[in-house]
């Protein structure tokens, strides 16, 4: 039987992948980094034991990624941040996703139970 | 060799398979319509020849379609009406989602040269 | 310093919400549920630590949720039965999606160490 | 009102906007390729008009862009070919997907009344 610590586990991971999935592959611009970030949030704060969600798309990253004439890119895990804070059976879950070694990985930070 | 308009066409219904496959699934309460709406305009407004979109996403039918405890719903079609203006030299291309007959679809409205 | 267990945890919640927010509002009939597992299945078995993924699209509910003349649905938790085994530092943990009153729930079935 | 040559092109966009953003993002390696072409053909061939997609996922880019240790890439333009062909009302429009310049576009290749 799980532990209400590593149910908070799983329900964090599940967040984590579905903002992923969910939003990679967005059209983005520096002009629609701030709406993008804002609907994110709202939409995976939804889900249950998601009680804080924190996205930043960086502007520079995106003006970088841009190598084309059509103005934008597709928003992947090197052009963002984010922080979340899960809450279960009174276990706080918190993850971070942040460039590391050139690759964005997702992460445990920490389980306070 | 394809015409103007034909080639408008394309383009316009390239930005409306893009916008519904990009966010259907997404998690939607009422609390998180407005921001939603606004993410998906700007994200397919930065598509190339894509001069405006307008997105309803409708609180009433989210509220309807929220039949469990969780509080959220995922976005698709039947949720939402969609606007769009195309314009590719010269030629200008509108379309619109919309339910008809309870399934959502998504029309060439008119097509000017 | 989250546990080897809570990180697999993690890693397991990662890979259901990688694959639900992936996968649903895909296009699908009877026609092409054979594909579509083989596909899912074999996409998130390219995930760290993800050891097996079984994933069951069932024709009939596939069947019954087409109700319009074009003869296709969009994939959703409730037309699919998932499993996965993660294994990371020496833990397993097991998950598993199914239907419970009516809503598709994500579960954490086993952790052993 | 839009010309039956007209409505095939926007049918022809709207399966191409699709394909893309309901499959980029995929975590994919050389040892699923396969079944992701299948699935992605078989998954737009349900559309209405669509009668018949051939998507090559290119191994050997795949493998190019496989540049961690994690084994895998997320699907983009830039990996794949994708060729269609949309009939409705006797018009059919044949589009294409491929590198040019460096970045994949979408044509509309030949539209046959």
């Amino acid at each position: 039987m799980p532990t209400d610590a590593q149910q908070a586990c799983f329900e964090a991971g599940i967040k984590f992948g579905s903002l992923y999935h969910q939003f990679a592959g967005t059209p983005v611009s520096p002009a629609s980094t701030r709406s993008l970030e804002v609907a994110i949030a709202e939409s995976i704060e939804n889900q249950p034991y998601c009680e804080d969600v924190d996205v930043d798309v960086h502007d520079d990253r995106v003006a970088d990624a841009i190598d084309h004439e059509n103005g934008y890119t597709e928003l992947t895990g090197s052009l963002m941040t984010v922080e979340m804070r899960i809450e279960h059976e009174g276990v706080v879950a918190r993850t971070r996703m942040e460039m590391e070694d050139g690759y964005p990985l997702m992460k445990l930070v920490e389980v306070v139970e």
